[in-house]
Parts: C-alpha cells; structure tokens; sequence
C-alpha cells in the first residue's frame, strides 16, 4: 500500500509516519520510483505498536525507540522483552530521598514485597512510588489504613497473574510488548474505576438500610 | 494557640491558613485583641482535612467547601457523607459520548457491575472513566486482555471491602471523610505499584529458570 492508505488503515498521519521513518522507529518502505514507496501489513502492525507506546504508554521517542529495539532483539528472553517494555512505562521520580520517615516508609514496602517472595530488584521505582504514598499515609495521620496493604498486595498478585498469562499466551514478541504497554496502562485505569464503583457498593452495603438498596 | 504556632503545628503557612479563614473553610479564632485570636485543636484538625482534600485530594476550594459542609452536618447519614467525599475526587471527563464504540464499552461495564449486584448510580462518571480504558483496549486491538476484567472486578471488590470497613471504623464523620479522600487517593498510589511489581514477579516466575530466582 501506499503511505496514504497506510496512514488511513493505521489512523496516523502521514507527517508522523514520516517523523518515525526519519527517527527509524518504522522501516523504509520498498521503493517504487523517485518519491514512492510501498508498505506491507509488517508496517501497519508496527505503527500500532508505536502508537500504543507512544500515544498509550506516554513513552519519549527515546524510550520507545529502546523498547521496539528490544523487539527486534529476538533471541531475548521474553522476561527481559516485558521486563523492557515494563521498565520503559516508569516515570522516573522528582523528589529526592534523604528524608527518613520517605527511606522507613520504603523500607516498609521492600519488607512486604520479600516476605511475599516477590522476584523484584531492589532498585525499581515502583517501590518508591509506594513508599510516596506510605509515607504520606503516615505523615497525615492514616496509619489505620496502612491496614490495607496486605489487601493491596492480594488483590495484585490476583490481577497480575491473569494479565502476564494473558500477555505471555500472545506468544509472538511485538504482540507481547503491545500487551505489556497496554495492559499496564489501560488496565491501570479500568481497575482503578472498578475499584471506586466497588467502594461505593460497599459503602452502600455496609451504612444503607438494605431495603432501600432492593 | 495563636495563629504562628498554629501554622508551626499544621505545616501550614500563616498565608494560607489566612485564605482558608477567609474563604470560611476555617472557622475564626476567639478574638484575644485587636489583631490576635486564639485557636484550638478543633482548627489544627480541621486544618489537616483540609490539607487532605485540597493537597491530596486535588480538590478546590469550592468542591472543599461542599464536602466540608456534609462534615459539618452531623445529621447526614454516613453513606451520603462518605458519598460526598468520594464524588467530589472524581474528575469530569472532558470528551463527549456521541462515539457508538465508547457507548458500547460504557454498557459493558454497566453489565459487569449490574451482573455483581454492585450498588451504584447509573450516571456514576467512574463508569465512563472504566469506558475510556475498554473502548481503546478494543481500538487498539487488545481484546484478549478484556478477559481480565472480571478479575479486576474481584479485586477490586477484595480491596474495597476492606477500606471501607477501615473507614467506617473509624466512627467520626471528619476522620471518616479524611479517611475516603486520602484512602481513595493514596491508597489507588499504593495499589498501582504493587500491581506493577507483581507484574514483574509473575513474569519472572514464568519466563525464568526458577532456579535462577533462588
């Protein structure tokens, strides 16, 4: 096809399929005369990658020019293909962290993690945006619902293990890291409205009289 | 306490602690003099909810002031207070709904949460918020990761039950509304990062020799 239906199909206009031609997140077409060139469906696949990293995941060019190198890495193992895409996703912090009740707050969380037997590295950022919030807990006087955190914990280790079969069972590498993009993101988001609407039946449940509610 | 200890005690500015006196989220101290007043510890607690709603939360003064006023009807049932609170955090969504694959996501999760008996509103702006997410898993392809929902559903029914159940412990109508603003929005900070370290370990545990875990 040419760049114009390829711009059609894949929702992209042709001035950013071109930016990524010349960044070389997307592949020269074959070309067909002096300013023509052909595109395949291996094009149209890999700008919907790109879009989901870019336009979903909020990845730089940088990071996603990282990640669809990982990609075209094939005889990388798929954990470190995810570990790639997932690591790409992490906004890094502003704060610094030389205050003590940030560090014991993190501390917390590194505890909870091990004593779960989680294969984690002790230097991802995802332990210090818990510990942001840990220690915001604390320091606004809700230590009470630090109560939750074992909660937390279950219910992520439920939602992770269906969503890394569901990435993993995709089998073919740039379909995995389209899921991994996605699914953390957008999943983010349907969990995180899923969980509001559930507080809001278990309010009702618990503080309605429950023939109201019939 | 005069007002610079007060301000000293809250880590809150003399200036801002002026603003809130004089948008009346704050009562006025007892007249001490011409330019003094004395305040109690009902001003220092009431300082940090305000602190909760508007640092935490992201709400303005306006939304503040209304879900101050519920505080501040002792007649209120709990659940229209824990209400108040809840709807003030939400966000209004910026784009329209004329789009037939957005309506079609949106009835999706309509369903899930009529199928649960979950207790909502119909025009509960979290079910549009879930809507987004679904409508661009599908525009993007990503189907099968739609399989998670009904265990994003349990999930979040696993940690709603039991934040709810703290707040509600709780017993006081301001310690139950700081608890629902800065439960809700935290607590969504500490859950999101579990899940993604999760993610990590249930990758790990697929993908990688378990013998190079130990």
């Amino acid at each position: 096809m040419r760049i114009a239906e390829l711009s059609r199909h894949s929702g992209t206009s042709i001035p950013s399929i071109k930016f990524y031609l010349r960044e070389r997140l997307l592949t020269a077409g074959t070309a067909t005369g002096r300013n023509q060139a052909e595109y395949g469906d291996g094009h149209l696949y890999r700008l919907r990658l790109i879009r989901a990293l870019i336009d979903v995941g909020g990845l730089t060019v940088a990071a996603a020019r990282d990640v669809l190198a990982a990609v075209d890495t094939p005889e990388l193992p798929p954990h470190f293909l995810l570990g790639a895409a997932h690591g790409a996703l992490n906004r890094p912090r502003r704060r610094d962290a030389d205050d003590p009740s940030w560090r014991s707050a993190r501390d917390e969380v590194v505890a909870l993690v091990r004593a779960r037997g989680w294969h984690v590295d002790d230097d991802c950022p995802d332990f210090d945006h818990a510990a942001d919030a840990v220690a915001a807990f604390r320091a606004l006087g809700q230590d009470d619902l630090l109560e939750c955190m074992e909660t937390y914990a279950d219910a992520a280790e439920l939602v992770a293990a269906r969503e890394v079969d569901t990435v993993i069972a995709r089998g073919e590498p740039a379909r995995m890291v389209e899921g991994v993009v996605t699914g953390t993101i957008l999943g983010e988001a349907v969990l995180n409205a899923l969980r509001r609407l559930a507080q809001q039946d278990a309010s009702a449940r618990r503080l309605v009289d429950t023939g109201d509610l019939a």
